[in-house]
């Protein structure tokens, strides 16, 4: 997969990133990959669940991946949880 | 899998859930399934990871699975996201 078919989720409205997925596939992409960390991992969920329910005719979850990544804050390092969730059409 | 070797996911501190699946696991259980909803599928993330890497020797992400429940609200009907992750050691 290419490098620029990565949606990564953050703290804007869950539609900005259905849109950019939807986006994705429509440049033709037959993957694209959703990622996410911490508390945005629910909207992850949420973009990837609109983009299939209602814009991506037979785009499917091929693949869910959850690990966790070290990340350093002002207030030293800490745990993050991560997931990245493959769509494909 | 047997009905009770589900932990659901709330608003309590995330070491509550991880609490419980080890204890699952500590009965004797071989798979346990951590299912949540909305903001607290992170959470979900979080305390499969936090039991994952830090109590369960040997536990490894077996499924991971996400979808759309339609809820009843105050407010009316609406979407929620939903995860299903499967721990087995």
């Amino acid at each position: 997969m290419a490098d620029d078919n990565v949606v990564y989720i953050g703290n804007k409205p869950v539609m900005n990133y259905v849109l950019a997925v939807v986006t994705q596939f429509n440049n033709g992409a037959s993957e694209v990959a959703i990622k996410a960390r911490g508390k945005a991992i629910s909207r992850a969920v949420d973009a990837v669940e609109v983009a299939r329910n209602r814009f991506i005719e037979g785009a499917k979850v091929k693949d869910i991946k959850i690990g966790t990544e070290r990340i350093t804050t002002d207030r030293g390092e800490t745990n993050v949880s991560i997931i990245e969730i493959v769509m494909a059409k």
